[in-house]
């Protein structure tokens, strides 16, 4: 059984055109949308063509597999081996975040058979999957598909968030034939699943500084990190005839927000951002009556995230928590064995912390083992669609990735 | 001919629910949208339940007649004498601003019949008047509806400004039944202006302290105003990889614009807002690649605003002008006649300047003898739901506006 292919990146120019936006070359593809749903197509299409068996979970995430996982615990033999990622993008973001991982997974999938691998010889079934939601652009809460599957967020919690627009999580989900009564910690799924290897373009530059240099690495951990949200209260008047001294102008809060941040990110070696205010009516004639701001965090150790949030407290802001990770330490056994079949292909396997989260952080949290590999970005831009990879690096992420599912299968 | 009339107060009742936003109690009355059509049908029955002519110009603005203009000027008696103002409002605005003009203008007319004044008896024709998109919400441009038929703004360029949509002047003007091709100038419909006299809530406390303590004031000047859009680059990357050192933030860029224009604005004796902010692509874990931020700012004299929009260049921000309109002297003999009607009826009118853009300005600098008359805010709130004005005010801003008109048409 031999499929040609021209590896992950001829698979990711059959996708380029999805929530491609045609003026900045970013791309728009968020949870449950019509973009979501070809690519999710798409990724069926892809698996089943290769004969792999595709199942939906509780919420709506897709794993497909070769082999049975069910009967290979039932053998005895253990659960399989899982690798993927994500297809959903932020607003404007890169072609490679998420879709990377998906391509590289198939791409592997398809070296290992042309190095002669059928399903029967696989000591353990293979997965791979395709995780719903992660960057959570649409409802606000990141790596969603991941976190409810695993039982880290409450269903009820989840389905009430509310798009832009207005639309619950669970009206959106519905719309994307997923059933949100059943959505929840779906042990079933979960078992299945021995391992799990996400293969994810760097969000950094450490790979690509002179001191490191290598295609790929192999992630140590994924530091802490969060998101508050924090509300600014004013009073509406009008810009033209409201004396200064009668004003109760929030925009003066956020600019004061704004520099505090950025002062206490440096003095605790934090990054911290504001990237997202809503301003509240947001007419040039009109004193806003409320901004509201969004503070992301992460640091190597909360403790330093907690400096910041204390900073911000004494400041006089309240930050309301709208999600919180603690650093996750990746499974040091497998991460080992990744790294030295990396290391046995490549020559070198370099290990780096990320300051991103990742479903296979909310993998490991749930005592899944889990791993990243990561494919070098050379200028590090990440979220947006200046986002990019070297070809030949991916083409050598994909054999990555194949040399390490070929240790951990056979 | 005797109409039974509720003054102003009543006929506001009738537009209450038009355009209300449940939550807040506030209004959204956009140009040329559903809400705009339902007021204009308001007002043009209105007009005509009082037997007036509505005729609409070509910039859709509309004028009811209490007589023919056309041949008082035919006839050597001159044009006639219009009152009235805008039923648009800026987004979550207040139920006063612009409508009051309109109500009082109407209930003035049924004072004056009341008072045994009819169309026969009227040395010059009374003119109502409904003046579009006055406060530029939709498409960013003040007065536009003034601005176009007076010929201070520039068809061509008003007719391409979009809103948030998308959607162009033109289109939308197209789409509430006026046609774009014939939209600018309109000398016809501006000679039968003789006078116009635009009644508005106050939008400062002037009139409400204890040192002028009036419910009604007669305006002086309107101050020297305008808009201007700040542009501010950054680099979209990820918030939560990208090293400090790294980032090219505009938020940080926003803060500091927000904080100098307060600074600049105190220095000059100015008053200047940023009011609006639009951040791309608006995510909480990317650094925004763009913020485009609005200044508003105006101050007694040109100079004062100049001097902000030099510190601005100074400090390093570039400011597109988007409007500016110099300081603008209402008609001094019209209004020291307006005056003296008020003050014959009330015992008193002070005389008070305003640092609001209105469309009585625009045709002053069209070389309209205008003037403008204040009914008092209590609290000086403006361009929110907390506008108001006291009930006895209203009323006794109705019996001045009939003496006024009285006085001018006969």
């Amino acid at each position: 059984m031999t499929v040609t292919t021209s590896g992950a990146l001829g698979l990711l120019k059959e996708i380029a055109g999805i929530g491609r936006d045609g003026a900045t070359g970013g791309y728009n593809r968020f949870a449950f949308t019509v973009e979501d749903a070809a690519l999710a197509e798409w990724f069926e299409a892809q698996c089943r063509s290769r004969g792999l068996d595709v199942v939906i979970d509780r919420c709506g995430n897709q794993w497909a597999w070769c082999g049975d996982p069910d009967r290979s615990i039932r053998e005895g033999n253990g659960p399989g081996v899982v690798t993927g990622s994500h297809l959903d993008s932020v607003p404007d973001g890169g072609a490679l975040d998420g879709p990377l991982g998906v391509a590289s997974a198939l791409a592997a999938v398809d070296l290992l058979r042309e190095g002669g691998l059928t399903s029967r010889g696989l000591a353990r079934p293979l997965g791979i999957v395709r995780f719903v939601d992660e960057e959570g652009a649409r409802f606000g809460l990141a790596c969603s598909g991941s976190r409810l599957v695993t039982g880290a967020a409450a269903p009820q919690k989840v389905l009430a968030l509310k798009d832009a627009a207005g639309v619950t999580y669970a009206d959106a989900m519905r719309s994307a034939g997923v059933r949100p009564e059943a959505a929840g910690h779906d042990r079933e799924a979960l078992a299945r699943v021995g391992a799990f290897v996400e293969l994810h373009v760097e969000q950094g530059r450490a790979l690509a500084t002179p001191e490191i240099d290598a295609p790929v690495g192999v992630a140590t951990m994924i530091r802490p990190h969060g998101r508050w949200l924090v509300d600014l209260a004013g009073r509406a008047d009008h810009a033209g005839t409201t004396l200064l001294v009668d004003r109760l102008d929030p925009m003066l809060d956020l600019a004061r927000l704004v520099t505090t941040v950025r002062a206490l990110a440096m003095s605790t070696g934090s990054v911290a951002t504001v990237g997202k205010v809503d301003v509240r009516p947001n007419a040039v004639n009109a004193i806003p009556s409320h901004v509201s701001a969004w503070l992301d965090a992460r640091a190597d150790t909360a403790e330093q995230v907690r400096d910041v949030l204390a900073g911000l407290a004494e400041a006089g802001f309240t930050c309301i928590e709208e999600s919180w990770t603690p650093s996750t330490h990746l499974d040091a056994d497998l991460s080992g064995r990744v790294a030295a079949s990396v290391a046995a292909t490549l020559g070198k396997a370099p290990r780096l912390a990320t300051g991103a989260g990742h479903d296979a952080g909310v993998l490991a949290q749930a005592g899944i083992p889990s791993a990243m590999i990561f494919v070098r970005n050379p200028t590090g831009a990440s979220h947006t669609p200046a986002e990019r990879a070297e070809d030949d690096d991916i083409d050598t992420g994909d054999r990555a990735l194949a040399a390490v599912l070929a240790d951990l299968v056979s």
